[in-house]
């Protein structure tokens, strides 16, 4: 095992109900005034806006509302939050929503205290000194950006889909009420379930060092992952499995499954973040297509960890069964393998090639994302 | 799932040299003087002394020792040291060494702060209210103790193993090396093991509410002790295993596999705690003897889950199998399975089952752990 410090200082607040604490909390830290951020105005039909705003009134906690941010979060929408939170004099920003407005609420409580260009945050020209502090109300368990410092950002003028990460951009309290995400539709559970055996498998099976303790675990989200999702697409409204998914989805993605572990990467979010970038396909969807098309031209690098999946989570023999399971898994659920189901063909392959070429840049592993390797990859996925 | 708040603010160093950072740690968290807690004075023979006194005094950071603290710390120790921390005005307490000193490196910490009789908090006659910071190096792992907020000290004249726990005695930083623990002897090696697959199971068995997630995380933490500790018995300087063993036992009473569970209780502490008051057995050996006892009384509560124990941790099927199994096990790695291994003959047994009715109380299970429960547990060990 890698010599590593963890420290995640996030605190969950998880379980029915939990939204109604939301104004205690921010009260806790001394906060007056939040932007509050959220998507579509579905929060304000559904009656989680008016909870929230009680919650807040009852704690005196003013706050300045910034709806409308998109999935694939953009950076406009980033840079017009930051001015409207300066010019507010808000002292923290508030999500109400999924990952895609919890990440740009890192940005803007980032950007806020960045003199520069928040993008500049981005692209590694400036470091995140400070920021104002992050709380969020989570809609949707996928991206794990609840229980980390991680966001990601879409800069629409140049297409690259890049991402900041900061001691100082972990939220201060996350309340996780499962209960919220039983609208979630059946695509973007599915797209959901997709985006987080993503983040368990990047490392699982690219790191050079990856202690067997740390592919149990990872196993344990997987299979929790599949079967939680195979239970809310009978019954959406299963409160236990709904619980089980969500505390996986934070698990996947909190630190604890890559601590320890070293010399891995991300190729099938460098991959798919260039079909966000390009095309808009929700995260989740792009994910589906792009790993099974990874995953066979990758396995021969590390073939005992493939037969390990196989096995462990597919109960298979041998890595490329254990592929053909995800991939069959995919397709059942109904998540897409293939690019033409994105609407992508193979005449947009070289602008997506190239898009992705400067994210391998971008990751740091150009060196073995090559322009051959990326089209072999791609072209598997048509 | 139940409703549960997750909250772990301490920072775990992780790895090789790590020892040496202590210094730079406190500084960071303005530190200038610190009590010093230890146990026996291997630490100054092995040079861990010598380091950590390096690393402080490159950080100007003053140090006052305490040493002698012994396993199964006791109260008289955590008061004098309470009297030496106060008159020489340190700022923090630095634990190094393993649980116990770091347990009652805690009690210290909170005893400091608090105007009263230390013992108070740990029998509910008063609440924590502030602690001092307590950063520790550790040199076994079993307890947990590095990546929690509780701390168990045995009151002499009492005969009572008690516990406190509060938001403010969660350790700072906690540095883990496994190197350090080449060191640690054959016998204190299984009964670290037998005290992690404790605290893996009392939840996992006993919870009204266990996700299966969580048993997966179990079955993890369980399967990889029983993996390490095998390696280690054979080759004590496998630092992979090591590493393996002491994460996996951080992770076993983080929090973790217990967020989200309800109606668990901790029986085998609860019996074995009285074993150690009374007898001054290793916490490990002791457990490892009463686990064995418990299933067998215990499994028709939950025979669903002791089946999957038996499948999921040792290949067989059935719950008394499960249960033989891991005896067996026991026996294998050479931690005691019984009484009369510790010393213990049956004519001890009616003080005993009067400790463990103390204990039930104290535990709030007292309605469950009758007195002919405990004597058919206890008998059952001998």
């Amino acid at each position: 095992m890698d010599n590593f410090t963890f420290f995640n200082p996030t605190k969950i607040e998880f379980g029915t109900g939990t939204e109604q604490l939301i104004g205690q909390h921010l009260a806790e830290h001394g906060i007056r005034k939040v932007l509050l951020c959220y998507g579509s105005d579905r929060i304000k039909r559904d009656g989680l806006f008016a909870v929230v705003s009680k919650s807040l009134a009852v704690h005196d906690i003013q706050f300045v509302e910034c709806g409308g941010i998109v999935s694939n979060p953009v950076l406009s929408k980033v840079r017009e939050a930051i001015g409207l939170a300066r010019g507010s004099k808000v002292e923290a920003i508030l999500s109400v929503g999924g990952g895609s407005v919890l990440d740009s609420a890192k940005a803007i409580a980032a950007g806020v205290r960045h003199d520069g260009d928040v993008w500049d945050l981005f692209i590694g020209k400036a470091v995140i000194e400070a920021a104002l502090p992050v709380f969020d109300i989570l809609t949707l368990a996928a991206t794990g950006s609840e229980m980390n410092n991680g966001a990601v950002v879409t800069n629409e003028a140049t297409r690259e889909k890049f991402a900041i990460s900061s001691v100082h951009t972990y939220p201060k309290v996350s309340i996780v009420n499962p209960a919220l995400m039983k609208t979630v539709s059946r695509d973007y559970l599915v797209y959901s379930a997709a985006d987080i055996i993503a983040h368990s498998i990047e490392g699982y099976f690219t790191a050079a060092v990856q202690p067997r303790f740390h592919s149990r675990l990872v196993e344990a989200i997987i299979n929790t992952v599949i079967e939680t999702t195979e239970t809310l697409l009978v019954n959406p409204d299963d409160y236990a499995a709904r619980a089980e998914f969500a505390w996986a989805s934070t698990q996947a993605l909190n630190g604890l499954i890559y601590a320890g572990t070293s010399g891995y990467s991300y190729p099938n979010h460098m991959i798919e973040h260039s079909l966000s970038a390009l095309f808009n396909v929700p995260h989740g969807a792009g994910l589906s297509v792009v790993i099974p098309a990874w995953m066979k031209w990758y396995h021969g690098r590390n073939p005992a960890q493939f037969e390990r999946f196989a096995k462990n989570v597919f109960g298979v023999t041998g890595a490329e069964q254990g592929i053909a399971a995800l991939e069959s898994w995919f397709n059942k659920i109904g998540t897409p393998t293939r690019l033409s189901q994105l609407g992508i063909t193979e005449a947009e392959l070289p602008a997506t090639i190239e898009n992705v070429l400067g994210n391998a840049e971008y990751f740091g592993v150009a060196d073995i994302y090559t322009r051959d390797v990326v089209a072999t990859i791609l072209k598997g996925a048509l």
